[in-house]
């Protein structure tokens, strides 16, 4: 039990922060259905954020932490259905642990951390796609993270259809949320768009059916007077 | 997936509801530290509702159900520390799996729900005791049921140097709540009495230290209209 919690006051979202934010770290989330290559540009990113002297932390959602893994299992691969709230509330604990023993400490040792999914994949995912309220689920989010947003969230955006595609080339089983159907993806497709819509400050949406080197350097573009 | 969380609106408490409640099942939760004797006054209440025609459905929280297990094993025995509101959120998903495929099924049969803890060992644990604001975890609860209350809500009260006494004499090893110090109790133990006088229509408070054919009469007393 500590109190790290009620040192940090709950941030919310104004399109000004990013510029003066307060801690000293980055936090950089990447975003977008599975296929659209977040690994690589993760990838990509870290080493030449690595080149420019920055220490960089990697990690992702869900299962970042020992216990998030744990909860990831329950989430993705239990035997019969999970009652959609207790889904959402599953995500939120994983990211809750995941920002206050990971994310957090980090950007106050001043770190980049370059997470792969976070809160828009919940809003995205849970609630454009399922029956749950997305602005709930967002609530929850930021009542799980203490109002914790990225500082650059990048949408890797791709049609659902070229995104399946790659996704059969390279795999050959599916976990749960990934065997749902085509239209749940065009769902959260939009809903992704939409968000990034809201929050022109805080996205970069990238056509990733542009070459790999194409969206690197968009990416690096826009970072580059912030590291 | 289903639908069924849309079918049933929130319902909010308001005092008038346990007498006038649209399900057709009733719905009893035992409240109370460990070691005050919930257990054995459940399997005593069952024996009585049997007795008098009615289904009982006995459970508990958490791990009332598979993923709720495992979700319990997360919460209890998970090396190293969760973050305060991870906790709760996994307390919060236990709860909201377990609602909506065990409690609400049996309460539209018709049967009697008798369920060791819920809403208000979340309020009193982790709100009174722990950093938490009680009633962000008291929303948190009523979000993951969707607004279900229990119609009569048991509160065995027994103070905690006793409750202490009892458990040290039956068992040898605690779990990591268990085992938290004893100031914690007297705060949980204030924090139950506190939820049972703001609501004196769902609660029944029960002095623990009397004999257990006294306190099994109160109890059958309180419910002898109801069945």
């Amino acid at each position: 039990m500590t109190d790290e919690h009620d040192v940090d006051a709950r941030r919310r979202d104004d399109d000004t922060r990013p510029s003066g934010s307060a801690r000293p770290g980055l936090f950089i989330t990447l975003e977008g259905g599975d296929g659209v290559g977040k690994s690589t540009q993760a990838a990509l990113l870290e080493q030449w954020l690595a080149g420019r002297g920055r220490t960089v932390v990697r990690t992702r959602e869900p299962g970042g932490t020992d216990a998030g893994v744990e909860i990831r299992e329950i989430v993705l691969h239990h035997r019969g259905d999970i009652a959609p709230r207790a889904e959402a509330l599953l995500y939120a604990a994983d990211r809750a642990h995941h920002v206050a023993t990971v994310v957090r400490p980090a950007l106050e040792r001043g770190d980049v951390v370059l997470q792969d999914r976070y809160i828009d994949s919940s809003v995205a995912y849970q609630g454009a796609g399922r029956v749950l309220d997305a602005d709930q689920v967002r609530e929850l989010s930021l009542w799980a993270t203490e109002g914790l947003l990225p500082d650059l969230t990048i949408l890797l955006d791709l049609d659902e259809t070229s995104a399946r595609a790659r996704l059969d080339s390279s795999r050959t089983r599916y976990d749960r949320l990934e065997a749902e159907r085509s239209d749940f993806h065009a769902r959260v497709r939009a809903a992704y768009l939409a968000l990034a819509e809201a929050e022109p400050g805080r996205f970069l949406v990238v056509d990733a059916s542009q070459p790999v080197d194409v969206i690197a350097a968009d990416i690096r573009r826009r970072l580059e007077d912030r590291v």
